[in-house]
């Protein structure tokens, strides 16, 4: 991040044709990208949105509605348009991209999905570690090596998405590890579970932790707790800052690999905007950890990256703005008295 | 509002590749267009935006901290394209109408600003009404013909954004004798006045009230504590209604328009979607009386509508994503348990 062309953006933007500080969040939004872009006209016009997907042993404790197989189906209904994310990529105009990193049952097709598949899903993490060492590596390098496609294309916002059948179990036991959380904090309904599937959320978490013991380090927090997708993305986050691509951050699951990357490398911070506050009540405690301030509040709770997506046109208005309007000077509008 | 619109598009979201609910707002958005429009496929592709301008006698009790002057010079930045509402028109592909209901100093060009002068301004409101009930007459038909453009236009959505150096004041005066408030609950800081100031229109707004006394009739408030383009703005969210186009409201000062515009015609309350709650403190009491849950806060006080625009794409991406997804028959996707 450049401190010189944030000044530059800060003083450019009191000069525009409008009160001092009333465009609120969306004058921040463009000052920040103009920081981390290191330019005068920042923009969000280039974007890369990764959905990764992968499957969860964690599912053989009842602790979802929806049947595993539903991971393989939706990386089909990605890659052939159908599902919310490819609806508002192609929306966008934006790069998207489906990374496969290993489900239950075979995707009915494979066409356009990238293969980075570890083993047909993480083993239950309430009995065993979710995988071993290794296989964690090979996922932080599938994220690494999408936050390498990204930055090769000149990306200015990189979105990273995700799918996986129980994998709020795992990115709640994940947050739980990572603060010191109790499980009923932070397990939610997901896709819809009621009250009862909530309790034996929250008891297949008490399980999980009382195995994995209070050690909070974020590689051990992933390889015993996270999912493939999970540790992808806290991959793919950490590749972008270190390449200088700014990352918009979804919702809660993403929210936790975040987390889980902010602990591994504090550096990433700066990096990480934040595009929503999902329904999934373990999001704000997450949120409050990483100090974020997200734009959208919307009830929305479909991962995928959705709600990042539907974000990126206030970021694009922000740069729209700070770029194209008139300063006092040129319109011939007097300013404040204050000024 | 069409019934059976509304329950296909319930219908039509049951059946899209996510768990039920999981787009939240979005969900709604889509499903009260389809209703107002009386379409399958609601959108918001056509939009028109109003921008209406006038001035204020009030000013003449110091209460903004910009001179009166920069209500002309800020319609010339309208039409020649810097302002923040010309920009945010440009990026939506937008229709933006400038329209002139009188300034103290004639705008420094004219061209392509549509010529409604009623008065080069209101009387002072804190000794007198600010217009006449002929000239409210006026400001309403003003209003109404800028609907009609945006039907005859086949508009899909309607944004009324306003312009007028002290219309915070004017529009606090007018809520607090709609809604019985008192005058410290309403006022606020409006361009960046500071406690002193803000504490100056209170008392400004108290003299106004006095001089007023307390007839909640919309009209006799509109005429008495208003402003030209506060009016125009209620007629032409009438003159919406009446011709079936959905309206997106802004933020404090459009909405207290719209809160006079519902108290006068009840029926106009479906069409109305709102955008943002305004930094504007008053505008938490407004949205209350209107039973409003707006789509943004991003702590914006701008006006001309430029809070309303910003909040567009996410109409947008609303439609896109349920005329666009998949459903779970088509994608082969299983549902969940529960459907």
């Amino acid at each position: 991040a450049s401190q010189s062309h944030r000044q530059s953006a800060l003083d450019h933007q009191a000069q525009l044709t409008k009160p001092a500080g009333s465009l609120g969040q969306l004058e921040q939004l463009a000052v920040t990208l103009a920081s981390l872009q290191q330019t005068n006209t920042p923009a969000a016009d280039r974007v890369s949105i990764a959905v990764f997907a992968a499957d969860h042993g964690v599912c053989a404790e009842g602790i979802s509605l929806f049947p595993q197989e539903v991971t393989g189906q939706m990386i089909a209904n990605f890659v052939t348009g159908g599902a919310a994310i490819s609806v508002m990529a192609r929306e966008l105009n934006a790069q998207l991209e489906v990374i496969n990193l290993g489900t239950a049952t075979p995707p009915p097709l494979t066409d356009g999905v990238i293969d980075e598949q570890i083993a047909p899903g993480t083993a239950n993490l309430a009995e065993q570690a979710a995988m071993c060492d290794a296989q964690l590596q090979q996922a932080l390098l599938a994220g690494d090596k999408a936050a390498r496609r990204a930055a090769d294309k000149g990306s200015q916002l990189f979105i990273a998405g995700e799918m996986g059948i129980g994998n709020t179990t795992s990115a709640s036991a994940l947050a739980c590890a990572l603060l010191g959380a109790a499980p009923a904090a932070l397990a939610g309904p997901g896709t819809g579970l009621d009250s009862n599937g909530v309790q034996r959320k929250v008891t297949v978490i008490e399980r999980a932790l009382a195995r994995h013991g209070d050690d909070p380090a974020p590689l051990t927090c992933l390889a015993s707790l996270g999912g493939f997708e999970i540790a992808a993305i806290a991959g793919a986050f950490i590749g972008c800052a270190v390449r200088g691509v700014p990352v918009l951050v979804d919702g809660f699951i993403v929210s936790v690999a975040a987390l889980a990357a902010v602990r591994l490398r504090p550096e990433l911070t700066d990096w990480l905007l934040y595009a929503h506050r999902s329904q999934e009540p373990g999001h704000r405690l997450v949120l409050d950890a990483l100090n974020a301030e997200p734009l959208l509040d919307l009830g929305m709770r479909l991962g995928e990256g959705s709600g990042a997506a539907v974000a990126v046109p206030l970021l694009r208005s922000a740069c729209a703005l700070h770029n194209h309007m008139a300063t006092f000077a040129d319109a011939g509008v007097s300013n404040s008295g204050n000024d």
